[in-house]
């Protein structure tokens, strides 16, 4: 047995259509795009790729976006006050600070993450906008965990009364996952590093989301014949031996770590597609969707505000 | 095999003895003592008779407590400006809004605890509460929930490592609950209405808290031998043939519903102690703890003022 794949790109060219169509009727109506404020700070160069990508898929969408690169020696206030001035641009429906920030300001993460208007946190990180999820009355969700439900119900994946297990209880990824999947009635088991027997109690669902972070890190062992395994892992890794030990001695990504230096690697082991039904890969599984994800929100802030703006019950 | 009976009434007096303790610091300290507003509207007898019982606690453990009891056809208008009026006290640190509110504002109760603001919103219903206690950082988190919480570890189950499942996912008790389960390094699982094989699934977990409001809905096969059950329910029935059937006809407590036309019974079959390792009754066990970490809750709100207004960090 062979996991069906299911590939990100397709339901994210899909999705990112869909988009286009009603961000042009916004657009027609509001007399302006919907508007989308990314700030980096500092010279990462994975998150100046990722915002990269973020910054084109939004213009192709149609949204205008705003790059706001601030430098690495920039201080924490700094970074506050150019958030308050997205707060208050008329122009901007969301804002993105691309996490993680400089070693010397990111003990500020949370506080910038909470200065963020809650109407325009499109990463849903605002206290409000998780609070509003646990309840289902959210405008904004967190983006990742939202695109994997959408990848999931456009691959006609089950979700209602199956058995879902989330491996990882992060605020951005696992506890959001569980949460979407709960009112998707889904019965829901989250897992994390102090869980006894992890095997087998991943081993009883239906659906496995793997969020831990850890390469490799979901076998064989974990997954129940026929089913649906979600990666959520992005590791990027640089030894050789490791990536061979995973990928396997003739794997042609192997070609990628020796022209790149780096390799990115999910969650779950290769051997796991011997045993589950579907199977996202990494790279091209649920990491397109979390950019969609993150154009919709856009969108979905956009509508909120408007509809606040001209008195209209939300 | 009979459950050892996890008393609540011992369990809170101690909370009790401890809040009055740290009460009479906050007084001596504030020059004046931590202030609870409760909002009652109508004549429902049960609620009259909860209210009556918090405010009595209240003022037991050294707290001013004010009752504000507004007539069954008060518009929602006039719930809203008395819960605003409360805000602006500097004299009350928590409020409380009792549900439920009479049919004819009913559709306004969201809209009244979201009127209530974060800080003195004891009862953790706001979403800005609710976000935080999902971020683990909460300085407020629902009663009932914190309650069972309060029992389990002060009776000694590990909750660390342990298969937890929870029966009922409401806004009030089972997603506060798998929360605070997770943040104690349980391994939780959710059930529900569309949870298949419910009985299967709850017989894995360690410790199993039901919150579901149907009388006797958990039975002998839905517990593992030795599992910890916590019956959150009550649910007043007035059927004597119902109340003999889950309590045998020989029941003492069949007395109680012919004197008084009603009897509270849990969420967990009067069986299930034939199996458990530990039970909850009901009533007198979760309930005198909620009433106790409303207390706590008044005080931990009063101290995070205090300490907002003399400008120390949180």
């Amino acid at each position: 047995m062979t996991a069906r794949v299911l590939e990100g790109a397709p339901i994210a060219i899909q999705i990112r259509q869909e988009l286009h169509d009603r961000v042009a009727d916004f657009t027609r109506h509001a007399g302006r795009p919907p508007g989308l404020g990314i700030v980096l700070v500092g010279d990462d160069a994975a998150s100046e790729i990722y915002v990269q990508n973020k910054l084109k898929a939004a213009k192709e969408t149609g949204l205008r976006a705003d790059f706001h690169h601030l430098p690495s020696t920039v201080s924490l206030a700094e970074v506050l006050a150019t958030v308050e001035r997205l707060n208050l641009s008329d122009a901007h429906d969301g804002i993105l600070v691309q996490d993680p920030l400089p070693p010397a300001i990111a003990s500020g993460t949370r506080a910038i993450f909470d200065t963020n208007v809650p109407e325009k946190d499109i990463d849903a990180f605002h206290p409000v906008n998780v609070g509003r999820l646990s309840q289902g009355r959210a405008v904004l969700a967190a983006c990742t965990p939202s695109g994997v439900i959408e990848m999931l119900v456009r691959s006609g994946i089950r979700l209602e009364g199956s058995r879902a297990v989330v491996i990882g209880r992060s605020d951005i990824v696992g506890k959001p996952m569980a949460l979407l999947l709960l009112h998707r009635d889904a019965t829901v088991t989250i897992c994390h590093s102090k869980t006894r027997d992890l095997p087998s109690v991943s081993a009883e669902a239906d659906i496995i989301v793997a969020a831990v972070g850890r390469p490799g890190f979901v076998r064989r062992s974990f997954v129940k014949p026929g089913a649906t395994v979600v990666d959520v892992g992005i590791n990027r890794i640089t030894d050789l031996a490791m990536a061979r030990a995973l990928l396997g001695a003739d794997s042609p990504r192997l070609g990628v770590l020796e022209r790149r230096g780096s390799l990115v690697v999910g969650d779950v082991h290769p051997e796991v597609a011997e045993v589950a039904g579907a199977l996202t890969p990494v790279p091209g599984g649920v990491g397109p969707l979390t950019i969609a994800m993150l154009l919709k929100n856009t969108l979905l802030a956009a509508e909120a505000r408007l509809r606040a703006a001209s008195g209209t019950a939300v």
